[in-house]
């Protein structure tokens, strides 16, 4: 392994964009594609290195991105645990963390430094045509430094993500999945709920800009997002009641027809949302 | 009154991007603001005449917009009735159609031609401040002509519009109130419920890209939203009871982990949201 190298393991949106704004800074870049269906190719990565196997990218590389699908990280993790060295620093960048670092840390631990982190950034777009090397400017990537047991790691995947464009933002995986499920996985929920209500009442086919942005995550990926919900389950649970509970509450404001109620209410959404 | 002229009653966001863009292209526009606080001046509107009653707005246009908030509708419907005419052409902007249309049509119906109309654009901000002259480039303008006795009332509306920049969209003042609780009023509660209870769980100091969109119209004026949400309870209200039965259709699944159905869910939404 070179020093400053990275290994993308996973050439979507995120491991797409990484790689894109890695080579862009003048890195060693290692692509390895596990699923043959997504073609990654040097057209798209200029500079690139595409590897054909997971043990040839981990040979090439210094730090190393788990940025597969939720379901697929298991899978990686048992052939990482026959290929990682000392040396090696591993990430992923799952969007929900304390299941997968469960994964990634049992099978890596005394056997390299494992590092987990998440950038808050994506785009209703999925998959490498998708990736955009501007696409961690300005974003908040939490940096989880509980597994690591040699600080040097984590800096390391700190100044790699400032590197990007990102904010690195410490937190432990259980404070993240926390925040996210609040941050990220409600609103993902909710844009799916309005969008799937108006279809059921006519179509958006005159709504305005306001029902567009209101909704556009909804076109996020099905696939990633159901297992993202799920693997982060709990706590989106908990974020949904009590989504129900503010619901409920308003419902009973507007039978009232209580307009100082209903605009205390929005007036707090207001003073909220413009922080 | 002039042919062609317009007058507009309520310089605010809507109103006063109607002036801005009627100005540009040639019109003679007339501009009354019934409260005071709100300033109007010919620095913001060059070319405008500013009047100051009711009265001289009325004698000097052909065209008239009521574009107050709902709540001032009433107010102004009785002073109209004293001034207009047969040649006038009197219409409003409400988000809300039939309980606004009710009161004017009551007032004006006999006196003069009377055409409902709503652009579905908008922008979080509210105020003359925020007027744009393009604000209404390719948005949907409802024309709603149930009230008219002269087609050609109807006709001038409706290019009036499309002068603007709008579509033309003909309904009744009641499909209009259905389609609007579904694709702009639920949108905005929803989006006001979404940030209140992020807030609740720790604030959105950290959020991506996905939330802020979704919660952009969150920041609307709360005294014109619970206006107009009031005004459509009825409808607004079977919109969040179906919305509410998603929710729970949906925390039924999560709660089960059923991930091929959640991506079923998702999936729909998806569809419904890329049309």
């Amino acid at each position: 392994m070179q020093k400053g190298s990275v290994g993308i393991i996973g050439v979507g949106l995120i491991g797409g964009s990484i790689g894109l704004q890695a080579l862009r800074s003048g890195r060693q870049v290692f692509l390895f594609e596990p699923f043959a269906r997504n073609k990654v190719t040097n057209a798209r990565f200029p500079g690139a290195q595409i590897v054909s196997t997971l043990a040839d990218l981990v040979v090439a590389s210094h730090l190393i991105f788990v940025a597969t699908p939720v379901s697929a990280i298991p899978g990686v993790a048992r052939e990482l645990v026959n290929h990682v060295a000392p040396g090696h620093v591993v990430s992923d960048v799952a969007s929900v963390k304390r299941p997968v670092a469960e994964i990634l840390a049992e099978a890596l631990l005394g056997r390299c430094q494992y590092v987990p982190t998440h950038p808050m950034a994506g785009s209703e777009q999925s998959g490498a045509d998708a990736a955009r090397a501007d696409l961690f400017d300005d974003a908040v990537a939490f940096i989880c430094p509980e597994f690591a047991s040699e600080p040097g790691a984590v800096d390391l995947v700190t100044l790699f993500w400032e590197d990007l464009g990102a904010r690195a933002v410490r937190s432990t995986v259980t404070e993240h999945d926390q925040l996210v499920a609040a941050m990220s996985h409600l609103p993902h929920v909710v844009a799916a709920l309005l969008v799937n209500q108006v279809a059921r009442s006519g179509g958006s086919r005159l709504a305005g800009p306001g029902y567009r942005d209101t909704t556009r995550i909804a076109s996020g990926s099905p696939a990633l997002w159901s297992e993202i919900l799920v693997a982060n389950s709990d706590l989106v649970l908990e974020q949904l009641t009590g989504f129900k509970d503010l619901l409920e509450e308003f419902l009973s404001l507007l039978s009232a027809k209580d307009v100082k109620k209903l605009q205390a209410f929005l007036d707090e959404a207001k003073r909220n949302r413009d922080i």
